[in-house]
């Protein structure tokens, strides 16, 4: 527990370059501590990766992505400081349950360090582990991984001769329901701005709100602007030509997705997220589909004018917003962003500036792959119940696994974790059944080691 | 000078409840030297009005209107800190040109202390002034004035013995230009929210991004909601109802415009809110139709989710915007707000929530009234010709005066100043001509209180 309360105190903000060279040095000093002879910041264009290798002797190697960056904080938002890694008492999870609150907590060093520890105790009781190990860590995973393929391609010619790649993870939802997931949603991030200057309206500075009669707005510029991108439920994506590359299941796809839909825990993944109900009122079939084979189109933050309390009338002269569209198989990020732009020109707000902040592809591992139902046997060697996901909705970039190298991707662990990307995320450390601890997710870590060296 | 800068220096931020009580008594302290005997602060259910009344003995009174709030401010946008009311060089006014750079500086404590130096002149000078002087001051016309009522009814019965109402202002633009105004469009203004409670989506707090294929998004919601109430272009409104009251100018108010757009400065008003072309390209006969005959709605702010640098991927729970809508003859802002939530409950967005801030209507003074004239002749025996303006764009609670007490109101004063409800807000204190400077200024209001006295 204290390792990972070591690791979520260091702050390691990718966004605003918030202690991210400390982190990423932290990192390499475990993976060193772990039993790697080989560890090497890796100098990128942005933040530094990390490289680890572990070499066993054995004929088997996995690959573990890990990701050393967090998202930033509202820190007067939490109900303890994000970076002080404190253990709470839950009753949510038992008399004696118990939940470590920090950022980064589940997304992803509490896991990452699970699987360390799991490493470390191997080591200790077995003198060596059963398989070789490769650790690929980044500090950019929430700013899009921008350069991870620098990292990945440095490495490629020992990469290319391992067998599967491991992403840590906090695997168990509100039920005690175990995932295996099988790829990621890709993402295009962008941030458009309607300003003065180019759209008409004032151009460096606002101006008093009544002037509405004389000059154009920004504001309205980009209202109108991004109304044009969906229907009037902002649900369906209507910028011509994102969706059709969407191909349809598979029938191996549409069996995962039958199986998967059984054992759907649509009240606990409401809870989870705070919602009343799913989106436009579908049902579970509806937002599994949606999950797993629809791209969205989602609204991260916008902004123009007066934020304030109260009354004050400006015609602001620019507006914000960022908006992020999650990919499936078979689009393409590059040609998603591409289309925003042909859009937005061919609707008339050619005025409308895109920062394209960063964008990467989808990931898919074959359904029938060995690995999978290997995890599958670990999960119920240890009592629980894993069943397999298409895919997270969340993105990682995988793709550079999946289609590069053409490694199997599994992200999974035994443990529970909530909160990613929002206040008071937490990683259930003790607590009764049906989720484990962090004990039992680092069993399941090192269960997985064997079963993976055995295939 | 150092009176304004003095009044200016007494921070009055109405949104902020900031030095706003201070004010109310500097103002009256001020009225009370000026040679009111009878000074009040007056209570109301919000900020406090002030009262002077200045009996000369004459036959003619004329009531003074006067907002002592200020507009709130980024300092950190301006070149000087807002409230030290710094005097700086500026060569725009020529070789020896100074201004008064401070919130209030134009709008409108800057015009309003040159008024008051006029009348300590004149009483210093003359002994007595001409005419009857009544100071009706509210603390909250930057909040839509929601409690002047309670300050005009309390003094109702002596007002109505008045003759007519000045606003004092910085009435000359950037080439010298000096109009004095008949009236002010109404105003509604009112905050929109979108909120996961109402509308689906994320309850209580932001979650991860991808879950936009299971959450419907507030920020959708609300841009949706947003988009249906103007055309694409964001300069005509839509709302069912809204112009059905817009009546056609009458005669008399066509020779005013037409009068008018002569000598509208095209370049000046451009170069003054800083445009580089007007709303939809339109021409300057067009411009001033919308300014003076056709309702605005304007967006003051928006903001949802995350504003910050960089990415960070969220769904947010609520997203909020501030709209005001201009009124003209014969709308009403009672039903104009009325007929944004039943075009909002049309079409399909009763689950977002309006909070109605405030709201009053337009005001109009008879282009025929002598007042009018008076002012028009006062402007040029002082070597500038003043051009009636048939409305101010601005809002300012006049109709409590033209509609209630049936008295007619200009706006009016010689000075120059701009930056309203902006950054580096100035007033001219000194410079060559075309614009006056402070000295010029309080030369004009004081020819005016006789101008008046002699009707």
């Amino acid at each position: 527990v204290e390792k990972l309360r070591e690791y979520i105190r260091q702050p390691s903000i990718s966004t605003e370059n918030r202690g991210v060279k400390e982190c990423a040095e932290l990192t390499r000093q475990y993976l060193q501590a772990a039993g790697c002879r080989q560890t090497e910041i890796v100098p990128t264009e942005g933040h530094p990766g990390v490289w680890g290798w572990l070499d066993s002797g054995a004929s088997r190697t996995l690959v573990v992505y890990w990701m050393y960056d967090v998202q930033p904080v509202n820190a007067e938002e939490w109900q303890s400081p994000p970076f002080e890694a404190r253990i709470v008492e839950d009753k949510r999870f038992g008399a004696n349950g118990r939940i470590l609150r920090g950022r980064g907590a589940t997304n992803q060093k509490g896991p990452e360090r699970a699987f360390l520890n799991a490493v470390e105790s191997v080591r200790a009781a077995a003198g060596k582990l059963p398989v070789n190990l490769m650790f690929v860590c980044e500090g950019e995973e929430e700013l899009g991984s921008p350069h991870l393929h620098e990292i990945v391609n440095r490495y490629s010619a020992v990469l290319s001769k391992a067998h599967g790649v491991l992403m840590p993870a906090n695997s168990q939802g509100m039920n005690g329901s175990n995932t295996v997931s099988l790829g990621n949603k890709g993402i295009v991030y962008m941030e458009l701005e309607a300003n003065g200057a180019a759209s008409g309206g004032p151009v460096s500075a606002e101006i008093h709100g009544s002037n509405k009669a004389i000059a154009d707005s920004p504001s309205w510029r980009l209202v109108q602007a991004l109304a044009g991108m969906t229907d009037p439920s902002g649900n369906r994506i209507l910028v011509e030509g994102v969706t059709a590359k969407v191909r349809r299941p598979t029938p191996a796809e549409r069996d995962v997705y039958e199986t998967f839909l059984q054992h759907y825990d649509e009240n606990g993944v409401k809870r989870q997220l705070g919602l009343e109900r799913f989106v436009g009122n579908a049902d579970k079939r509806e937002v599994l589909r949606r999950t797993w084979f629809e791209p969205t189109l989602n609204i991260d933050g916008m902004w123009a004018g007066y934020t304030g309390p109260g009354v004050k009338t400006i015609l602001p002269h620019k507006a914000n917003v960022k908006i992020d569209f999650r990919l499936v198989p078979d689009q393409s990020a590059a040609e998603v962003a591409a289309l925003v732009r042909a859009h937005l020109d061919k609707h008339g707000f050619a005025d409308i500036k895109i920062n394209f902040w960063n964008g990467y592809d989808w990931s898919q591992t074959d359904p029938s792959s060995p690995i999978v139902q290997m995890v599958v046997r670990t999960g119920a060697r240890q009592g629980v119940q894993t069943r397999v996901a298409l895919r997270n909705a969340g993105s990682a970039p995988m793709y550079l696994f999946t289609r590069n190298l053409k490694l199997p991707v599994v992200a999974w662990g035994l443990g529970h974790g909530s909160g990613a990307h929002s206040k008071d995320e937490y990683m259930l450390i003790e607590g009764a059944a049906p989720m484990k601890g962090l004990a039992d997710a680092e069993k399941g870590f090192a269960d997985l080691l064997y079963a993976f060296a055995a295939e």
